[in-house]
């Protein structure tokens, strides 16, 4: 990474924070409350047009000081994603709260403090957002299930535990596909349970083993 | 921990396993026992109140006796999470349980066989205390599933294990936060069985290559 | 275990394990085929009880052999739930196919093709078991959405994945009871696929490390 | 393995790997193009036979050159299951993907990133044959809920995740049978997610435990 690029991260990182939960909060005033004024409607508008316009301007600068022209696209992967679902932005922060930690001197967290803490954060973040989208394509649709969005939430719990009472479901292919990543989203987030759980009683096993006195 | 912190401690470790006992007991007579006398109703009306009072002093004392202020509600948030919801105070037993097996110099258990242990008790109080409660709130709602207490002691099972049939589901908002709980807990358990598996497995891996002699 | 009980043990093996496929195998007789003649219902029923009495009996013999009385009931309490629910007899097979594997010489099979066995087996004995109870238990229940056997076997398998579609549910208290079991396995089964994982990732990471040449 | 059996398979490699892709092309277009005119659905049954006869041809060639007889028949049953079930052909790809990669001397992957690239792979391709499948078989069936191909994806998407909402379920006997698969599938995807992530936290903490400095 060029001296460019390394400055232009630091200086766009906070704004870019910022920019994201603005984008996220005007997205969920438009969708949840249908009955806004005009001005407030545009003016969520108008918000989420600036951050994401932001977001653009922000991935056309690293494109251009990356200097790898089309190249970027694939190695950044994930910044272009990012760009085209502006919603799945705010997990960024995740990043930016380690960060803020470090900042302040404070201690550095230990590694199951901070897999909870990351599984978390991205969790409810994605599950929110997910939430909000399937509330958004589905409680108008004919024959939908989801109508409020206490049930876009609750169907969102279930899918993330896997546990998938199918007592509401979206009907939409939007929806749908939400649905598909909340899917892929749970499954990381039993991993991340079973993993943690697993690795912890291995270390407990070798840390007793040591402890203990050698037998003969 | 100051002194008078562990003499309290010691103190009030027996009395508040029983309050919180008679606490669960006091609103499982009261919820599944709808036709009770009146006599009987004030009675648990009364275990219920004075359990809970116990609670409240043993956390104010313990709050005055921290010395910590307001940042005792921080760093004993565990207690003042089960200050407000009792139903939760009955996990405690399950800390007790060891002490007491401890104290009659039976052979502590091994890793596994806690793990087992722990996690059996906890899914049995929680998944009990979750079906109270979700009957409780759902069986007289409109358009509710959960009728009986078997329906719900039906529900928490398909939960815990995360297969969700989605036969019987809670319709109410406060059902359904329960259930969110109950998710939380069924993925732990899932962490907790396929963590113990998976070590066991490494743990026999590593005896067996030692056990067996050197090759070269 | 005493010299008396050893030569027991040895020479009721087979019987033992004849018997109990003689029991699923008459028990499942007269679930599956209503339209039999009173002849050959008589038989399944002989069988059934045949078999049950054997069951009986040796479990009185070690008893009387163990000199224990009735701390025995506690010891041995695998044996005792046998004895109660001789359908899980059948479970058995899956030790003797490991101890005839030996006998014959074969090279014992590596831990984690064991697992794959032992995995296998068990879910398969109990998955048709539970399936069978499950279709005696309900098909005739008012209703019931588990009507043929090929509904149960259809239902089995969904909660043993922990998928579970709730498009056939066992309604009664007893099917509801087995189901609960079937989960428990269920859970027990992800517990074994994860865990097998898991171990053998690490495993071959280890492996790779060793067979690398040290690189300074 | 003998000299002429590994020229074969050398020779064979990449029209087989044609074959397959030309097996499942033939056989979707079929299914989900039911308006097609003669003459390509003439051509798409020829396609599909043409490489099925070709995968018998290769499968008759290996049994001689084996020399093995009938034991062939066990030794090599994924094949001979393969050779039965040709939808599963193309799996092998994923095995040919990375051959690509090393004859093209492209550095090889890590082992997470091949674990996670090979259960994309797998669980695509498995995903897509059973949707096709289940479509086939179920959208004529009385009573079916699985009346698109968008539904027959939702549903597989929802198995393999062990989620199972069950708002579209198979009915007939060979689309529950395939379903059944898909569930195995899914477990198997669970594990490796679980795994996954289980042994990378334990290397994790190898790693920091080495990098560390000795505290005595």
């Amino acid at each position: 990474m060029t001296e460019s690029q390394e400055r232009w991260e630091r200086r766009t990182d906070t704004p870019l924070a910022v920019a994201s939960l603005l984008f996220l909060t005007g997205y969920a005033v438009r969708v949840l409350a249908p009955g806004l004024s005009d001005t407030w409607r545009l003016l969520c508008t108008a918000v989420i047009l600036a951050s994401w316009a932001f977001f653009a301007v922000d991935y056309a600068v690293q494109l251009r000081l990356s200097g790898q022209g089309l190249r970027f696209l694939r190695s950044h992967w994930l910044d272009t994603l990012v760009l085209l679902l502006p919603l799945l932005r705010p997990l960024r922060i995740v990043r930016r709260y380690e960060a803020v930690r470090r900042r302040r001197a404070r201690p550095r967290l230990s590694l199951y403090a901070r897999v909870i803490v990351y599984a978390g954060l991205t969790v409810g973040l994605l599950g929110f957002t997910a939430a909000l989208t399937v509330y958004h394509v589905e409680h108008g649709a004919p024959g939908a299930s989801i109508r409020t969005f206490g049930d876009a939430v609750w169907w969102t719990c279930a899918t993330l535990a896997t546990v998938g009472y199918g007592d509401v479901t979206p009907v939409t292919g939007l929806g749908r596909l939400t649905a598909v990543g909340v899917m892929a989203c749970g499954l990381g987030l039993l991993g991340a349970a079973t993993g943690s759980f697993s690795s912890w009683l291995i270390q407990t096993f070798a840390w007793e083993d040591e402890k203990r006195p050698p037998e003969s």
